[in-house]
């Protein structure tokens, strides 16, 4: 049985589809959304970064939000971006989710000042759990200094737990460095830990985590949760070193565009490709080399 | 006479005050925005980087417009920050405050994602300029780097004035860097161009540009509007260099939060001290230092 009071597993950060209007395509997300969690995916997580979260607005995050609840996709998968540069927005966004039954919230600091302090960051999170007001509110903290440039110390992730530590239950590191994970999971043994690779997913399960926030888990969900079944078993280290290549075939183009244009070609839906500005489509040669890339390693025999 | 249709002269980015629950305080921020209007400044710039515009929702950024509007600051004389993460909300700020009248909106580049092409950018300004369809709308970009992490180059800018004449009408060069503001005087020699920092004023009046827009115009406009109205004088260069002392006082300690200090004890309200988390108040150490530089400085005579 799923226990949603402890989320662990693979989780998907939903891509988002759009209409010829670049407006968000409800039903191609519930679609998308019902199909990973029939295909591999214990929870998804709407409103990451891979999913172009902070390219929609409050209120088309809300909506979103709805129509997947509206769809039959159980609340209780569900742990939703819900930062933003904002207490204001972000507790709003924050007691919408949790209201509507979510699991949890995952919650990138505000992001637009750089340079700020562990007291000001703490500040931000304190208030936002007295806004929100809810003895039900989850926050994974969503540590992405890459693109946020606002990491979160570990300092401020201890202070935060002891302080509200039940409402501070976890975190998704997407620093996209092995050893800054293995910090955290040395660090706070207790905490809800997930990789933001798939590529992690081993070292995170190994040392007590929970499991991976992987954005290639949109296109290749079954291996990564085959992966996460046979964790301990004997071939377990070829069968990460397999799930990494994937990987290797997307990132020579953008991430989100290419990730959205294989699941185009799944669904046979052009509104998958579609980006909000300001990112930008792959270009007809990009495209063609992404999947002439992943087509040829399919022909392959597997070497695991 | 003031011509709303081309604003020049000396703004202020409004600071903004918060009542004990961190939320704006309408009446104070009305108050500080008319005393600047009758104390040197041609207009005003409400949510910019020093009115911690980001920091608030975009319900929160209506209202205090509103109610700007509502006590009698005429919508002509401001520029409304309108910039987000998302293009949709950005479009319905600039909507809104155009819709209201206001002489034009400064607009951030959506600044999640680092490392954007111009390509995207300029969709993104495109896709704005498209969701608002009011030829009313006038666009003054703002190019903040240290800040937002997502520059506008030359060439993006050039595009976007010649593509969109009309509407793109000028910027707020805060790079901080005086040949990136000479290179946009020299290359676009109509744009509507302000400094971000009144040190550069008399570069900017001497180029053809318009004036600036600086942050400690929200203590000394009087000082920076009498440089404004003395650029041709013979001592101009004495006076440029006086006003030019004032942010060394104020910048030792954190920028925002000094300069609410010094709102603070020139309106005798506590309320112009809160910054919103991210940001932090000063320490008591700050403060009394910050205080005693600014206070030593009153007290020596003048050298200009």
């Amino acid at each position: 049985m799923y226990d949603s009071s402890e989320p662990r597993g693979v989780f998907a950060p939903l891509l988002t589809p759009l209409d010829s209007d670049l407006n968000p395509d409800g039903d191609a997300f519930a679609h998308h959304a019902a199909y990973l969690l029939e295909n591999g995916c214990h929870g998804l997580v709407p409103f990451g970064t891979t999913g172009e979260a902070t390219s929609f607005s409050a209120e088309e995050r809300r909506m979103l939000l709805e129509t997947l609840i509206d769809r039959g996709i159980p609340a209780e998968r569900l742990i939703v971006g819900t930062g933003s540069t904002a207490i204001t927005e972000t507790a709003a966004l924050s007691a919408h989710a949790t209201d509507l039954g979510c699991a949890g919230v995952m919650m990138l600091p505000p992001f637009y000042y750089k340079g700020v302090s562990d007291d000001g960051l703490f500040a931000a999170y304190s208030q936002i759990i007295e806004r929100v007001g809810d003895g039900r509110l989850r926050i994974y903290l969503y540590h992405i200094p890459p693109v946020s440039q606002v990491p979160l110390s570990y300092d401020l992730i201890g202070r935060l737990i002891e302080t509200f530590p039940n409402q501070v239950v976890g975190i998704k590191d997407s620093s996209g460095d092995r050893d800054h994970l293995l910090g955290l999971l040395n660090r706070f043994p207790d905490f809800g830990i997930f990789s933001g690779s798939e590529r992690f997913l081993l070292d995170v399960l190994r040392r007590g985590g929970r499991g991976c926030i992987s954005a290639v888990a949109n296109l290749i969900a079954d291996q990564i949760r085959d992966l996460y079944e046979n964790w301990e078993a004997d071939d377990a280290d070829e069968r990460q070193e397999q799930v990494g290549h994937f990987r290797d075939r997307i990132t020579p183009a953008a991430p989100v565009p290419a990730m959205k244009t294989m699941l185009a070609r799944r669904y046979g839906h052009e509104g998958w490709e579609r980006v909000r500005p300001p990112l930008t489509l792959l270009t007809r040669e990009e495209r063609e080399a992404l999947l002439n890339r992943v087509d040829a390693a399919e022909r392959l025999p597997s070497t695991g």
